[in-house]
């Protein structure tokens, strides 16, 4: 099936169909630039594109984005609305044009005004969140999709072993938080995925911490790296737990528990292993682990336009994974106070078993500075 | 009053008592991370601060983020919810806790999965949209927010500077881009406030253009950088307008059109004007020119934790600015197929008129190259 901007809305139109609602609503974000080929700003503007089971689409857009608008090529109805006359007409004409009585939304990506302005026009609409469906269409990677994911992932590495390179006892995190960031945008990234997380000694216990300006990493430190380059719409997610000069038996066995727990992930993953199988196989290991009590996430996520998706890898995800999909493996331990260790690859699933598309090596590093 | 964890929720809680709910609802973002101090990632996994008017706050914490959270200070009452067991039982447990009938939340800010999680905790709930009220704390920034305002400022500033000084004719728009990101990272930013805008020749006829790979840039092209460098956890939100060589006559009576427009603002800006003063006196110079047809945005926006806050520089907006506001002026005429021009100043508004925090030069500036 050639990909094209109407193939691409007829399987949000079978979305409405299988979950049983008259339509489903995209707002800006990775399942609209998926459908439409473009990515759009929204911030305080709707900015919205309803796709109706058996009826032709319609939009709602901001009147400044209709020049950016015209190259998408969408032939449905349009409801234009302006800053100075806002945009309660637009959303009446829309849901009036429509004529549905259900509407299945993205419930991690539509805010809640925009959900006040569809019950505005249309007290009785039915909203229900169809997440999961809509940006299940995701899941399954194009070739062009890996490809940018490939070479996010390969901006990401060279960006890394460059900064390893230059670290030296005595600098803060934030410095070399700002050493990584340079290099990712020298080695061609057209963003960050998210704002990388530079930890090190007690701050690498943290899954989500900030870098510090006011801690000097030390031998004997942790450090540990989580970040991705972004290229051409699409996000790498990669972690690497580093020690400086050396390191405790202590943090050495951790490091070889969470590398074992990422290598039994990869082991079961093959086209149609569920997301609980994997999630089961990593956990397992950190649980028969003296370190049981580290455990703080569940093993990964889906990885592609946005940095955390479907499919999240998880027990009770039941969900079998198809050829194409593209997740973290992450396993962690994490003791407050004391230190941190995660492993991150960014795998895709094929037929046969895996490919990681990370590459940087796992082994245990200890960097000389 | 000391600027603290307690003092700063207690306003929260007033703004419930103004709304008549029971409570404000915080999810992480700007006001999130003003009002604790601290900031937090969300992504997939809920996570909830609630206000009472006139009980103890409650959160709903991913498991994860409790080392962090720690940091906070926060002595209310937590539920937190692990990947591997789901979020129902904690949305219940804090409902049955909070005993509220109805709760304000940012509609900006708060995705719809949240607000269904709410209703099915407590299905009689009311939730309204107290964004521009919840955020309207923000609106007067503090002598700390204003010096991390100008330093985001200062840092985009010094990075356009250095960037003009290396275009070259025949150079993509791409590359003019990734010189300015790799600009603003040297000369010190934390993040980018949002991916530049760079766009030259009829790009920049669309106010949020994306650099194209594919246009080279040529003698007599409008080239109209848009972008900002985040600082402490502010954004800078600047225009400027440049020419490459030499320009049309049209182009020049365009620029000085727009130059007259934001100093036509800047001239009524002073505590106590409304926004729709502002944005009458800016519209009101562009649509007494040949180019009112050419008119696409209002004036600007209120700048801050986020490059798009209250309060909203556009007519019928009757708000008065009291001094303190930090709003952009940002006027453009824009004409499909041919270009555009905007020049945006970042302005504090003080008790007897304003200061521009950008103070890059606003004259028209033909460069050689």
């Amino acid at each position: 099936m050639p990909d094209t901007l109407s193939t691409r809305l007829r399987a949000y139109a079978e979305v409405a169909g299988q979950l049983d609602v008259d339509a489903v609503a995209l707002v800006p974000g990775p399942n609209f630039s998926r459908a439409l080929g473009q990515s759009f700003m929204s911030m305080e503007r709707p900015f919205l594109v309803v796709i109706p089971a058996d009826k032709p689409p319609a939009a709602i857009v901001p009147n400044l984005e209709l020049g950016s608008w015209r190259h998408v090529g969408f032939d449905g109805a349009v409801f234009d609305w302006k800053d100075q006359t806002g945009y309660d007409a637009a959303f009446a004409g829309l849901m009036d044009h429509l004529n549905i009585k259900s509407l299945a939304v993205e419930g991690q990506v539509m805010r809640v005004f925009v959900h006040h302005a569809l019950k505005t026009a249309q007290p009785d609409l039915r909203i229900i969140d169809g997440e999961r469906e809509i940006s299940g269409l995701r899941m399954i990677k194009t070739p062009q999709d890996v490809a940018a994911l490939r070479k996010a992932v390969d901006i990401s590495e060279r960006a890394l072993h460059r900064t390893l390179d230059t670290v030296k006892l005595g600098q803060s995190e934030k410095q070399i938080e700002q050493m990584l960031i340079r290099m990712i945008f020298e080695e061609g990234a057209d963003g960050l995925a998210f704002v990388p997380i530079v930890a090190a000694g007690d701050n690498s216990a943290q899954p989500h911490a900030h870098a510090r300006h006011d801690y000097k990493v030390k031998a004997g430190d942790a450090l540990l790296f989580d970040f991705g380059a972004q290229y051409d719409g699409f996000s790498a997610d990669i972690t690497r737990t580093v020690f400086l000069n050396h390191l405790s038996d202590e943090a050495r066995d951790v490091y070889d528990t969470v590398l074992r727990a990422n290598l039994a992930g990869l082991a079961v993953t093959r086209a149609g292993v569920t997301a609980h199988e994997i999630d089961d196989a990593v956990i397992g290991v950190l649980e028969a682990s003296p370190y049981a009590d580290r455990i703080r996430t569940k093993t990964g996520h889906g990885l592609g336009r946005e940095v955390h998706e479907a499919p999240y890898i998880m027990r009770g995800n039941m969900m079998a994974l198809p050829a194409g999909t593209v997740y973290t493996n992450e396993p962690g331990l994490y003791e407050l106070g004391n230190f941190g260790v995660r492993i991150e690859d960014d795998v895709l699933v094929t037929e046969d078993g895996y490919e990681t598309l990370t590459r940087f090596p796992k082994e245990l590093m200890v960097i000389p500075c």
